[in-house]
């Protein structure tokens, strides 16, 4: 499993190809919510969400043959971008399975960045199922979106980031809130914080209907969601808690915290008025229960994670016509 | 006049205060522009916008009567929040002259970070007369957006940062496409490039039809715009370069470059969807200059400065339905 070594190698090898974001801060955020809130704008990473991280780790961990034979992921998006894109900057060729729905746009992105995309039926076939047997026949490596130690190595770098910021801005911060899907990028900061900023707590953060993770911890086995559609924030409904990432959520991270869909919006909207910055709506869960749920959080101050920027036009306007309200 | 003293005076001032906004990239925009673009995202500054720049450092500098006393300014939008906000943070009363029908938002966030508004009519009044009767009046210290060293010293500390930025990135930035109003911006990158990074040069870009700038620096002389309202790029309209600023702009610039509000809504939708940032029309001019006048810039790369993000919500969604198109 992957540990504070694994993190820092990781971190020495996404030296100087990703970008450190930065920690933001309004102080019209801070009077909604009562304290202090910071705001890590992963948004602002390369292909628009943390994902490039794991993918650069994974990719730059591979040996010369396996860089040769080329890498394969299964994803319906920020994944499938992170993952090509490091890939071509390794001059290692991508294969990805993506859903034959997926959105037009990001399959166009998946394609620039220089991959093959390959789609299949998300309605009749198992993506699991497809992606194990297109890496076994062409000698790929699988490269899975969180259930991978080198990508949680990678999604922790963000943690060493956070850790050093946090201290300073020496602003009392104590729960760190996570968006949180298969639980790669939360389980990652969690072992970065536990080693180098052992004060704060990670707190994974949900949608409404789709809190398989907050639901698990309570209980301490992995608990499944009840559907897999329906959440406008699609980018981090998974079917269950990973089996290799929940035990370091378990052993290190605070209770859940569930948001609305209406929260998120107002969270976006918020993160466009006073933040500049653009979140998609599963990267917005954080920020709206820093905002919407303060007694859900400890300390004179809380940071939020804001994961991904891949937002649909059409739900960005969405968010935005909460301003008028 | 403010000289690379004044400007690295300014910085130590600003050190700890102001963001060091990031350099952002995408390789969608590249493969547009057909050079590598850089985009100085310094919508993500305090305020949302440079101004806070020139703010901090013309109050930072005042005596300790003067601080007493308090300062003026008058503005409709972003020096408005950047004065306030930096007077509020150095225990300095701020009052702010706004045009009684700015938008209820902007007068709502200057009265947020702490000012006293006063409104004037802007058809039948002039704010220059009303800003210096008031401030001679309570023994006000009038800091005026542009015409005023101290400002142009703090505006050029975002000079100093793309100075070291560009040369970090080595990658071959000839032209610094700058947003220009009344040029105290323009005027401190470019003060500042001359002495840390003298390969570099800054080049004005302004909308079509308020192009006072373009056609000063081709006569000579400065000119005036012909109409003051009508534009999209509102926080950019100015009557003509400044007094203090043209000088030089005419003997550090090259020359103007003039865009469509087109493709000003064209640019603020990719920065959106490519870099997810929020940039408000006048911040978007270079960023247009950059993608849709590739002809107009030389060099492998370009570097275009994001300066504000405050934009109406009615406004956003109009670039963003460029999207589509």
């Amino acid at each position: 499993m992957t540990d504070i070594r694994m993190i820092e190698a990781a971190a020495a090898r996404l030296d100087g190809h990703v970008r450190k974001t930065p920690l933001l801060t309004s102080p019209f955020l801070d009077d909604l919510a009562g304290r202090q809130v910071f705001v890590k704008a992963e948004c602002l990473q390369h292909t628009g969400s943390f994902k490039f991280r794991g993918g650069w780790s994974a990719i730059s961990a591979l040996s010369d043959q396996a860089r040769a034979r080329g890498v394969m992921a299964y994803s319906s998006g920020n994944h499938a971008q992170g993952v090509a894109l490091a890939a071509k900057r390794h001059g290692v060729a991508a294969t990805i399975l993506m859903p034959a729905d997926a959105p037009a746009l990001k399959i166009a992105n998946t394609r620039f960045y220089g991959a093959e995309v390959i789609t299949y039926d998300r309605e009749t076939e198992s993506r699991e199922e497809i992606g194990e047997a297109i890496a076994a026949e062409r000698g790929l490596t699988l490269i899975r979106p969180y259930d991978e130690p080198l990508v949680i190595a990678g999604q922790g770098t963000c943690g060493l980031e956070i850790a050093a910021q946090a201290h300073a801005a020496d602003a009392g911060i104590r729960d760190v809130l996570v968006c949180c899907g298969g639980g790669g990028l939360t389980a990652g900061i969690a072992l970065a914080l536990e080693a180098r900023a052992p004060d704060l707590r990670v707190r994974p953060v949900e949608p409404d209907g789709f809190d398989d993770t907050a639901r698990s911890l309570q209980t301490g086995t992995r608990q499944r969601n009840a559907k897999m559609a329906g959440s406008i924030c699609d980018a981090i409904v998974t079917p269950e808690p990973g089996e290799i990432t929940f035990p370091t959520l378990r052993r290190l991270c605070g209770p859940g915290i569930v948001v609305s869909d209406d929260e998120v919006l107002r969270a976006m909207a918020l993160a466009y008025q006073r933040l500049k910055i653009v979140v998609e709506p599963g990267g917005a869960v954080a920020l709206a229960a820093a905002l919407f749920h303060p007694d859900a959080a400890e300390g004179d101050a809380v940071l939020a994670v804001a994961t991904g920027g891949n937002c649909d036009p059409a739900i960005f306007a969405r968010a935005l016509a909460t301003l008028d309200a």
